[in-house]
């Protein structure tokens, strides 16, 4: 899979070099490879909702939610849920950021998988936990298919069991 | 399905009845009765990637892709790509928006179904068919889990085969 994974220099500013998924989702096989190893590794575990955070996030939740017979919970930028939320803020490079979910989105399912592309700094991971946990439910787990390990996200979240594909 | 889809009043503005999938989304059985419905009516069709637009077609396609053995391929407001892309501006109630993709995204990919959750008033599914003619590929269906017929959606793409699993 990590070869299908493409470097794109500069990219969202100067210095940074961005990991594009975007080559490996478009492969067939490799988009198969993703999320089977995902599911292999939850196969066996409890979930009844996956939940991930707009938009690259759905594109690895969606299928596994799918795979592992569980719902499926959006988390998304304010002003896209139509219902009541709950909102967490959480800190960017500079200034914040805001994630919602519906109040009601894991009635009935209390153990949640939280599914996404990509562990950078860990501050989208650990609000979105905090939004699961609102709603009353439990983070079972987090599953993402990239980890940028020189960014320590890793610690932001080390009360949770966490699994991820590709380190780099 | 139906019966999982919730009416929000008045959302994004007064006066306009918003179809909540979430409802739908979250509910294990319900996701996977719209992933399947979908998958069974192209289960015998060649398609080579699923073509979905941010952030909720995500959800339908990406399941999708991986039922049928096919690349997926995000198309994405600007400044979300990394790499070249090619645009496509399309008219909103008030004003235009724009939509990219990735100048190489269907590279081998020739027969290309769209996914999405909602066909409202056609003009982001013809700005999306766009985007997929202009990288050299073919328009093989559009697959919709909601059309909302009085929008009238259907004749902006009248050129193309249409499936909408519920309609309004």
């Amino acid at each position: 899979m990590k070869s299908l994974i493409r470097d794109v220099p500069d990219f969202p500013k100067e210095g940074i070099i961005f990991k594009d998924i975007t080559t490996l989702l478009k492969d067939d096989g490799g988009f198969r490879d993703a999320v089977e190893a995902l599911h292999d590794i939850y196969r066996d575990v409890d979930i009844d909702a996956v939940a991930s955070v707009e938009a690259r996030g759905f594109i690895v939740g969606a299928p596994l939610a799918y795979l592992l017979g569980a719902g499926f919970v959006p988390i998304r930028k304010p002003g896209k849920l139509p219902a009541e939320v709950h909102e967490e803020e959480y800190e960017l490079e500079y200034g914040t950021d805001r994630l919602q979910v519906h109040r009601d989105a894991f009635d009935g399912a209390k153990r949640v998988l939280i599914a996404d592309d990509l562990l950078a700094t860990g501050g989208t991971a650990l609000a979105t936990a905090k939004l699961v946990e609102r709603c009353g439910a439990e983070v079972v787990s987090f599953g993402f298919i990239i980890e940028l390990e020189f960014l320590n996200g890793r610690e932001k979240i080390a009360d949770y069991d966490i699994v991820s594909l590709i380190k780099y």
